[in-house]
């Protein structure tokens, strides 16, 4: 059920639908790869208007625990929004997907995924998303073979894209207490508006690329990790590392700030934390360990798409 | 070192070497009460002024991870400082004691304590600091003593604290999101000053009763469940519990937020986090189960000490 909002750009119809065949098509997917763990399924409806599908899947055979939810929301714009979010009081609706993947295998990377559309009664909408990656263990092809990846997703619609949403996302999923990025980022973007180059369709046609781009990433990795052999203390590593990914989430994360502050639905929000996750006093690996290597590598502005 | 401020309560001195000899004597007990791990210590010190003692215990036989710090810190209220946390333009000193303690045995639980004192130099000091309880499993009997414990203390010092800090703790110690307390709180009081029933040696001596309070507390549940049995399934629901305390301290603590904000030293803040967590999507304990029975007295407004 949807609620026609006088829109700026005419589109919340076709995101939503759009959005809703993209978590299905990411599911099937995810399941193939998978091979074991079939996603469950949560709808719910949002007392304020509109509702989602949150779709879980865990104890899969490379999949440890994963999210991938759809949802399309609508109605006023609440006064902890106008305080957090700086938005006027208006008409809003918002539609998107939204993945998470912690995978079994030290050597498989967690992947986050984001498209967005978000629309006020006032005239103004825009597009937002990104896909960025949190490998345990960073290694350099891995990273150049993502961000090549990206970038040929965004060279197709605009060259100034990869770069402006690359440093975007350096900047985003950085993780300031601890001086490091959460992973080897990839793209973000917000705000994404029609302008002298781009129509609305052309906005549209950039957000629909990168939904498609994630499963070809994801099932890239997967090939080439979910069978390869870890110890135990590889593990524990990933088990870390899983850590700080929840101390990005929980302190800096804009989306799940945004959810907890606006009552959202607190089980699909935290979806983004792992089954497991691990924290050590002072952790310090060895020097020169693969685990310190992978540390070193956790900064910003490193030009891996060339 | 410290650098003597002009201070209202006179007590910056004596605080911070009482503060220290707290530490001291509540290291050398909860060894003690191990019985077999040791305490690691790290002494830091702070660029703009003081420093601190760490002192994390991990792999006991009864705690899991455990964190016992001493900081005695001064210098000028940062820009920072004065934003967040709304204070002047001015000197400040402040000391404290921190402790956190993951037990192994989920049916232990996990303590908190927090003693401290902070001093501006314009003219300005107060005590703050608290004591609370979560059990992964609550015990009626467990709740009863603990809040007796505390009521007991603060009623040699004014009848009227108990009842005000422990409702303190209730709203202090809340996760919103969850719609549920941490754990069965306990007392939590802050801006603690002289007022016209007691002077600056009162409140000194009523925050020294709560430091000296938690050695017997935490040596009441190690002598009563640190030996006790326990299955696969009840760790999990430990794990579980877990996530919810790295919910609290990365979302809503004031201590955490502010260390963060701060540049506070990350691995002194963070010691609060246990070395294990878990989160399960959506996970709903069957009706009846002790798990069941421990949600439902995760809340507000529960006289405990009668």
């Amino acid at each position: 059920m949807q609620r026609e909002i006088k829109s700026a750009s005419g589109l919340t119809k076709q995101t939503s639908q759009w959005f809703a065949g993209l978590q299905d098509s990411i599911c099937q997917a995810l399941e193939r790869i998978d091979g074991k763990a079939k996603f469950k399924e949560d709808t719910w409806e949002r007392p304020g208007g509109g509702g989602g599908r949150s779709r879980i899947l865990e104890q899969g055979a490379i999949i440890e625990k994963g999210g991938v939810n759809f949802s399309a929301v609508f109605g006023e714009v609440s006064e902890k929004m106008q305080e957090k979010m700086g938005f006027p009081k208006a008409h809003f609706f918002a539609t998107g997907v939204s993945i998470v993947l912690h995978p079994q295998n030290p050597w498989m990377p967690i992947i986050h995924m984001n498209v967005r559309y978000f629309d006020l009664s006032i005239g103004k909408a825009w597009f937002g998303g990104g896909i960025d990656l949190t490998p345990h263990y960073v290694a350099e092809e891995d990273a150049r073979f993502f961000h090549q990846h990206l970038k040929q997703v965004c060279d197709k619609h605009d060259k100034s894209y990869y770069p402006e949403f690359k440093q975007w996302a350096d900047d985003y999923f950085y993780i300031p207490h601890r001086q490091e990025t959460r992973g080897i980022g990839g793209i973000f973007f917000d705000r994404l508006q029609p302008d002298a180059k781009h129509s609305w369709d052309d906005c549209w046609a950039f957000v629909q690329a990168v939904g498609e781009a994630f499963v070809p990433a994801y099932a890239h990795f997967a090939h080439q990790y979910s069978q390869k052999s870890f110890t135990e203390a590889q593990k524990q590593w990933q088990w870390l590392r899983r850590g700080r990914y929840v101390e990005f989430n929980l302190v800096y994360d804009q989306g799940t700030k945004f959810g907890l502050e606006t009552d959202g639905r607190i089980e699909s929000i935290l979806m983004s934390l792992p089954q497991f996750a691990s924290w050590q006093y002072n952790h310090q690996p060895s020097a020169g360990s693969p685990e310190a290597k992978t540390l070193q590598m956790l900064k910003k502005g490193i030009n891996w798409a060339v």
